[in-house]
């Protein structure tokens, strides 16, 4: 028996999401569907945690345990050649038994990339969120201290969530501006459903004066969804990177 | 009677190019088919100068005649809401009734894109050329000066074309590299048909050792299309800059 560990990159714009739902189209599914050619067997595939419809991925981390002999770092290889080009594993490895990639799983990181100039660009648009508005910038990295740290996110919580605590710990955010790009960098323990991307609806509003940034504590505080901004649009955010020990 | 000129960025993926085919799915027909929405004319957009199929352009130029009284620079926002998203107006003005797109035009600017790394990323799948094999770099840079100047590019021009002189002027060509991307951006005054993707097919020939840059002269002089380099796909160029007086 072997445990092997991948790091994958996605374009997610024409995928339902990573978790598998049946035959409809997802991450998961198309690499199981590459992982059982290349093996024969059907496994079931552990992500560090889901990604919904349309988030794309530069170094989303799965698992699986396998019967075959076949060398770790050889999966790369093989399982790109039977994989769609939107979908490509960056590395492959053998781990340790035990490893499993969400419970390992001690951090993660987070890009939305927000395009802020006047016009929809077509090179960016499947991979930034347009944004024509004027953005102050001061007033959204003011704002961004009241984040860090261990906090009920509840109202950062999307929909039909199911989760035991809405508790959760953000390491470090930060803003970057070149040109007419903005990114915002999340790292944090673990996330809500739709966490990040209410995050970002309410720094936005935040930096158009919308939402004020001494409100942030009483959004905060409020525990109630309808406290905060709106929820950016998915095609803005990629699972960067996890961190494992 | 007014002249309007629009700057024009387009992702060409799923385009058989700029120009019109009848109905066929084009930038031009595209373009067109919006003004018409706009103006209730017909009209015949003249551009600098075509792309191919699948080439992109983050700075087309192209201008009609109208007879509307539409001021030139809400045309940017009027065709924009009848564009697709892969195809939008970044600029439109208008310009003196003599002015046109190509005749007019005294200098172009290409950039085309390598992905110079072990994997093809799916994020940049559509905007770049997968290159996994090692390039020398320094090979590339100390063969780029037998390109510049007034040439007979005759091996560096694509089949079916029609053409009264196969001379031009490249005026600059340079390599950048950051991380994994490699750019190669080409100036001139005009270009055969591929003639920019087979010059850098060639570069890549000769940066793993398959053409020597030394041989460069020789394969310009020998005005054949079969002793230079492969034509590099179209996914990693881009029509950046057009330059007017």
């Amino acid at each position: 028996m072997k445990n092997i560990k991948l790091l994958i990159e996605y374009d997610g714009t024409n995928y339902l999401g990573w978790q598998r739902q049946k035959d409809k189209k997802t991450i998961q599914l198309e690499v199981e569907k590459a992982i059982e050619k290349v093996t024969g067997e059907k496994v079931k595939l552990i992500a560090s945690g889901r990604t919904d419809k349309g988030v794309h991925a530069t170094g989303q981390v799965a698992n699986f345990i396998t019967k075959v002999s076949i060398p770790g770092e050889r999966y790369r290889y093989a399982l790109n050649k039977n994989l769609p080009e939107d979908v490509k594993i960056l590395v492959s490895k053998e781990v340790p038994k035990d490893f499993h990639s969400r419970f390992y799983a001690k951090k993660k990181r987070y890009r939305y990339i927000i395009y802020n100039g006047k016009i929809a660009r077509p090179i960016y648009r499947n991979f930034s969120y347009h944004v024509d508005w004027d953005l102050d910038l001061d007033d959204m990295r003011d704002s961004l201290r009241y984040f860090i740290g261990y906090h009920d996110f509840k109202s950062f919580m999307g929909k039909k969530s199911d989760v035991d605590t809405t508790m959760r710990t953000i390491y470090d955010i930060e803003i970057k501006k070149h040109d007419e790009i903005i990114e915002i960098i999340v790292e944090g323990k673990s996330f809500l459903r739709k966490m990040i991307r209410i995050m970002v609806g309410t720094l936005i509003y935040i930096g158009i004066g919308r939402i004020s940034k001494e409100d942030l504590p009483r959004i905060i505080g409020g525990r109630n969804r309808v406290l905060a901004g709106p929820t950016a649009p998915a095609h803005g955010l990629f699972l960067e990177k996890v961190y494992y020990d």
